[in-house]
């Protein structure tokens, strides 16, 4: 962890803010070292290949600081690069956070989020950057290991294969829609929303900014792909159009969806094109060893949603094609 | 290698975008997958403990666009996370870069310095994530293997251990001020300047200018030292009296320095206090064990200045005060 000193003013605030950070992280076990020097020495993964990503979040294009905590900023930074992982099979085990352009109010709440993250996955940040800058950008980096079986790569899946989502999408979408109307008070909202019908006594629309603000990335349902024979697998950050659009071309096949399962709350659009769910979407073979592979982890079964064919240009929900526009469309 | 949307006008400029990437860069060996998926997938450091560092440059804080080549910024970006590794007496392994602000127009030269930066310290570019944003960010993540030796931590100097630094300092903050004077053309240069004398023929301001455009990350010197007995090191980035006493504290100790060598070239204030030279300087018991070490790797000789002693408080060079600003009085 090195701090670029113009972060803060002058090498007192340098110091404070490494020991704001120091404080609100985990302490390495014995034999790591972590925060504090040149590079952090950790124990890699015995005998698995190392899974390496990473991701950026950046004021004013990912996330607004007035609908967003800071906490929340620091917790999604985290977790959509804990769903990359996922994406792969893999379990996380490190990572690496640069943060600039945070003002020294922030430090505190970034670093909250991140802890919660991290706590929340298992995965030990265990060093990073600090550097002032004129927008918020925190930039991870993430170390992995696959689980029992191989890394499951995009590019595996066969015509044939049946096509699977991990649960409900839109939900990211509908989230952010509902902050930005209470934002822009007055304004009415969009039309076209599946009405929301809460479940567990919960307000529907709070469970839709959670979402939004306070992403999952699906971990065990993405050991659970892996273990149930999954062939290529993708998490939906972008919008499913797209991120199918990656896969498919990946493999080499086309898609045909028959519907999406679509939160309540949200609208087709969003479910389709929204993104930002980090539900994981893979390609297996067998579903009935994907169904008893969730099973035995204990996990809500995922939803078939249509299958691989030969065609490589299709991309079809229905008879219509699937759009393959995503979030660029949500930040203006 | 995630890239958002927004960074280039469409899904068009989008994969243009990630073509020009993955065409500048090498592509994996067999049993690897770098861009392309969701993580990278490669081989760990079998055996070893990991390394892991990261580093982002900022425009405005780092660099200034109208002083470098955006091709310097990619060599430098990927550099200074090198020399983390270098400075535990490490070997790169693979990296992970993120480019925030990036023009359609900078991409290919960013991937070229890059590239170079990979290919000269045998570090692989095996992923990132690229996005839009106001001012230009590249932050990179970097993995390492330990040497046939331990990680050298910063912390392991005692007192009477003898320190040495592998070259001279000053270049970076001299060839950063002679750009500056040739930018504002008719500015008188600073004083004090020791008076230029070339060696070998070259022109010693474009030496300078080098040092500051493209930093040499000393990984070769950095093996040395780990191999000569090293008990802490650390790589010079903020410069020599912050870094320095980032070693002293991290290993109780005080410093007391007889000299230090002066690029030809640079003000004694740029050596001591400039930063970005990316020499290392380490801690050692046995001077003829780190002498013999450097020269069974055919590597210039270290340069003794000064020792380790107990009082923690001294940071002394000479009579006087070691300064403990740094590089954040260059950049204004």
């Amino acid at each position: 962890m090195e701090v670029a000193s113009a972060v803060v003013s002058g090498r007192d605030g340098e110091i404070a803010a490494i020991e704001t950070i120091r404080r609100g992280l985990r302490q390495p076990p014995q034999g790591e070292i972590w925060i504090g020097d040149d590079a952090a020495v950790v124990a890699g993964p015995a005998g698995k290949h190392l899974l390496l990503a990473a991701d950026a979040v950046v004021e004013g294009v990912h996330f607004e600081l007035d609908l967003l905590d800071v906490s929340d900023v620091g917790w999604k930074a985290l977790a959509v690069n804990v769903s990359d992982i996922a994406a792969m099979g893999g379990r996380p085990l490190h990572a690496l956070v640069t943060v600039v352009g945070a003002g020294a109010d922030m430090i505190e709440g970034l670093v909250r989020g991140l802890a919660e993250a991290a706590d929340a996955y298992g995965c030990a940040i265990v060093g990073g950057d600090l550097s002032s800058g004129e927008r918020l950008v925190v930039s991870v980096a993430i170390t992995g290991s696959a689980g029992d079986e191989e890394a499951v790569l995009r590019s595996g899946a066969r015509a044939g294969d049946a096509l699977f989502v991990t649960g409900p999408l839109g939900s990211s979408a509908a989230g952010l829609r509902i902050l930005r109307s209470e934002r822009d008070r007055g304004a009415p909202g969009p039309a076209g929303v599946t009405p929301a019908t809460p479940r567990d006594g919960g307000d529907p629309s709070a469970v839709l900014v959670a979402a939004y603000r306070r992403p999952v990335a699906r971990v065990a349902e993405g050991l659970a792909a892996a273990a149930g024979g999954a062939t290529a697998m993708i998490d939906v950050s972008d919008g499913l159009g797209i991120d199918l659009d990656r896969l498919a071309t990946a493999s080499g096949i086309g898609v045909v969806l028959d519907a999406v399962p679509t939160a309540t709350g949200a609208t087709r659009e969003e479910a389709l094109a929204g993104g930002e769910d980090y539900e994981l979407v893979f390609a297996a073979r067998d579903p009935a060893r994907v169904a008893s592979s969730f099973e035995a982890a204990g996990l809500r079964a995922p939803v078939r949603i249509g299958e691989c064919v030969r065609d490589p240009e299709l991309r079809l929900i229905g008879a219509e094609l699937l759009p393959a526009s995503g979030w660029e469309h949500r930040l203006s």
